[in-house]
C-alpha cells in the first residue's frame, strides 16, 4: 500500500526553525549529500516555536497539494534529546517523518497508515549526532535515504500506528445542539487574516451563516473579498477549508486585537 | 515569437504572500505535482501586501537576470475572487502569469508581446478552487502545465494585449524643464537603503549630479560606497538602475526618517 | 587536489541580503541562466548586515553538512565597489567564492587550500556590472561557470592563500590558566538561544563543567534539554559544537537580556 517515491523524489520540509539561522540550510546539505537529485520544498519554517498543535494543523491542511510519492520531514520538537521516539510512517500517497509528539495527528486520524516504524537504525543517521538538532542528524538523513530507495522498514523497528502519540488538534469544531459550532483562532496569517478552526467540510454554503468573534459585530459568511467594500470586515471559507476573518485590503488581527486561541462561533441565520 | 520553455523549465515566483504561512509551499507542491522536473525560484514573497505598483516595478527590474524560457508567476492580487481576469502572456524571452490588475505593466510597456490569453480553461486549474487563493488554484497549475508543454493558447481565450490593465508605475521620473528630474522613494531595502524611481538609463554619468530628498543636505551622485566614509550618506546608481540613497555601513531609512512615496529630485550641478 | 563539481552541481548561498528584496532571486536567475541543472541551496541570508565575522563563523561551522563538490557563494561585502578583491579557492571537498575581507577565514585556517585565485576574468562576469551588487554581477556568474565546468584557474590570476585576508573569528575561545575558558555570545538564534564561541572540540564531557554569563547563576553543562524542567535555563553543547545557553521551551535572550558580544566563561567544577 505504500506509494513509491517520486522521480525526482520530492522532500517537503516543515519546521519551527525559522530562516535566520543555518538550520534549514544544513538539513538540505545533508539531504543532497545522500540524494543529489532530490527536490526540496519548504512548506514553512515559521511554525511558532514548539507549537506542535499548529504544526499538526498546517501539515494536515497541506497534504492535498503535494505530489504522490512526497516525503514530508516535519520537525517541531520540544522534546528533542529526551526519550520521545523518532517515527516514520507511510500512507498510500506519502511518507512522513517526525518526532512522535502528535505532529502527525492529522495523518493518523484521517489517512490509512501502511507501515509505521520507530527510527532506530543508526546506519541511516549521521554518525555524530547532537542532542538538540535531530532535524539535521536523524530526520534529514533518514528522509534522504528513503528518497534514495531505502524502504521504511529498514529505518527501524515496526510499531503499531496506534502506539503513536495523538493530540487534540487546535480548536477542532465542536457541534453544539446542531445549530451552532464553536472553534478558535488558530493563527494569524501574513495578511493579518484570522484563521479559525471552524471546519466547513459539511457546511451547506447555499444557506446563510453568521460568524462571531470577540466584540466584533456578527459577520455574514461571504463567498469572496469582493462581497464587501474596501477596509470592511468579512468572514469567508479560507483556502484551507476553515472559516477565516479578514479585512479587505486591511489587517483583521490589528483591527480586532484578537489573539490566537480566542473563541469563535458560527451559526445559521 | 514565443520563447520555448527551458529544459529543465524554470518557474519564477513573486508574491506578497510572505514566507510565514504555507501559501508558497502549497503553490510549489501543486507545480511539482504537474511538472516534477521544474526548477522553482523565489524572486521575492515580500512585496508589501496588496501593493501592485511595487510588484510591477520589482518584476520589471528583474527580467534581465532570468534565463530565456522562464515562466513568471506573479501574484499580488487584492481583487482575488472578484471579476478581475487571470491572464498569461508571452514575449520572445519569457512567459508571464498574473492577475490582470497592472502587475504586468512594465512588461506590457517595454517588451513586445506575442500571444496574450485570459486564463479560462478549467482543465488547467485545480478542480476545487478557493475564492481567495488563485495563486495556488489557478496560476500555479497553469504555469506548471505550460512548463510541461501546454501552449499559451490552450490556457484560455486570446485577448489583445491592449485590453490588459496598465497602471502608473511608482514615481516614474518626470523630466522638468530638462534640467532636473523628480521621482519618489519606492521602497526601503533590507539594508535600509532608499530605492527611488529616478531612472538613470539616459544619465550622462561623466557629469556631476545632485540628489535631494527630505531635509537631507544635497548629495553628490557617487559611483560607489567607497566614495564616502563610514556612516556617511551617499546617493548612487543602484543595482536596478535607479538612484538609491544609503548610509555606508549604516541605515539611511532610520537616519533620514523618510517614508515610501516621498519625493526626491535629481539635477545637474 | 581540487574536488570535482557534483552532478547535479550544488551551489550554496550565504549572504546578508535578507529575503525581502529581489537580491537573492536575481542571483539565482543568473546562475540558472548559465547552469540550468544546478541545485541552489540557501544556507542563510540573515547574516547581520555587514557582519563579516558572524558570516565567517557560520560558514565554517556548516561545512561538514554539505556534499563533496559543493560550490559556496558567500557574500557579506561592506567593501563592495572598493578595491577589495573578489576571490575563489578550492579545497579537497569544496570551492568557495567570496569578497576578500575575511569571510573565508575559517576555511583558510583549518582546511588545506588547493588553488586560490583573484577573480578578474570578465568573460565570467556579467557584461554590465553595478558597483553595489557583486553578488549578482561577479560571484553568481563565476560560481555558475565553475558548476558548468570552467576551472578555478580560468577565473583569474592565481594568488597565494597567504595573501587572503584573515580576521579574528568571533570570540574564539581563550584558554586561561588551563582551568577556565572565556568566550563571547556570537548570535542569538531563532529560538532565543544564545550561541557562544566556547568551543567543545577538546572538552572531556564525562566531567562536570560550569558555564557563566552575565548575572545569570552558574549553569551546570547539560547534555540535553530534558535535563531541566520547563522554562528552566541550561547550558549545553549546541549543534555547531559550541556552548549554547537556552531556556527549555522558552527564550534565553529575552530572559537574560544579554547582547551579542558579551562575555561567557566555562570552567571545571
Amino acid at each position: 500500500m505504500v506509494m513509491p517515491i517520486g522521480n525526482p523524489p520530492v522532500i517537503v520540509l516543515m519546521t519551527d526553525f525559522g530562516l535566520t539561522d543555518t538550520f534549514v540550510g544544513q538539513m538540505k546539505g545533508i539531504m543532497l549529500s545522500i540524494t543529489p537529485a532530490a527536490h526540496l520544498i519548504d512548506l514553512t519554517h515559521a511554525i511558532s516555536p514548539q507549537n506542535v498543535a499548529q504544526g499538526a494543523f498546517m501539515l494536515g491542511k497541506s497534504l492535498p497539494f503535494f505530489p504522490d510519492g512526497s516525503i514530508f520531514v516535519s520537525v517541531v520538537d520540544p522534546g528533542v534529546g529526551t526519550l520521545r521516539k523518532a517515527i516514520a510512517l507511510g500512507t498510500d500517497r506519502h511518507t512522513f517523518l517526525a518526532p512522535d509528539n502528535g505532529l502527525l495527528t492529522a495523518i493518523l486520524q484521517t489517512v490509512k497508515i501502511g507501515h509505521c516504524v520507530h527510527i532506530t537504525n543508526e546506519r541511516y543517521m549521521l554518525s555524530t549526532r547532537s542532542s538538540t538538532f535531530h532535524g539535521r542528524d536523524i530526520f534529514s538523513p533518514a528522509a534522504a535515504h528513503l528518497a534514495a530507495g531505502v524502504t521504511l522498514l529498514e529505518l527501524g523497528e515496526e510499531i503499531e500506528p496506534s502506539e503513536c502519540t495523538r493530540i487534540a488538534l487546535p480548536g477542532s469544531t465542536t457541534p453544539d445542539n446542531g445549530q451552532s459550532w464553536e472553534g478558535s483562532i488558530i493563527y494569524t496569517d501574513h495578511f493579518g487574516n484570522l484563521v479559525t478552526s471552524l471546519d466547513t467540510n459539511h457546511l451547506d454554503q447555499s444557506k446563510p451563516w453568521i460568524v462571531r468573534a470577540g466584540n466584533c459585530k456578527p459577520l455574514l459568511l461571504s463567498s469572496t473579498y469582493g462581497n464587501v467594500g474596501d477596509q470592511q470586515l468579512l468572514a469567508y471559507v479560507g483556502s484551507s477549508g476553515t472559516i477565516e476573518i479578514a479585512v479587505r485590503n486591511g489587517n483583521a488581527a490589528k483591527l480586532l486585537g484578537l489573539q490566537n486561541g480566542e473563541r469563535v462561533w458560527m451559526s445559521g441565520v
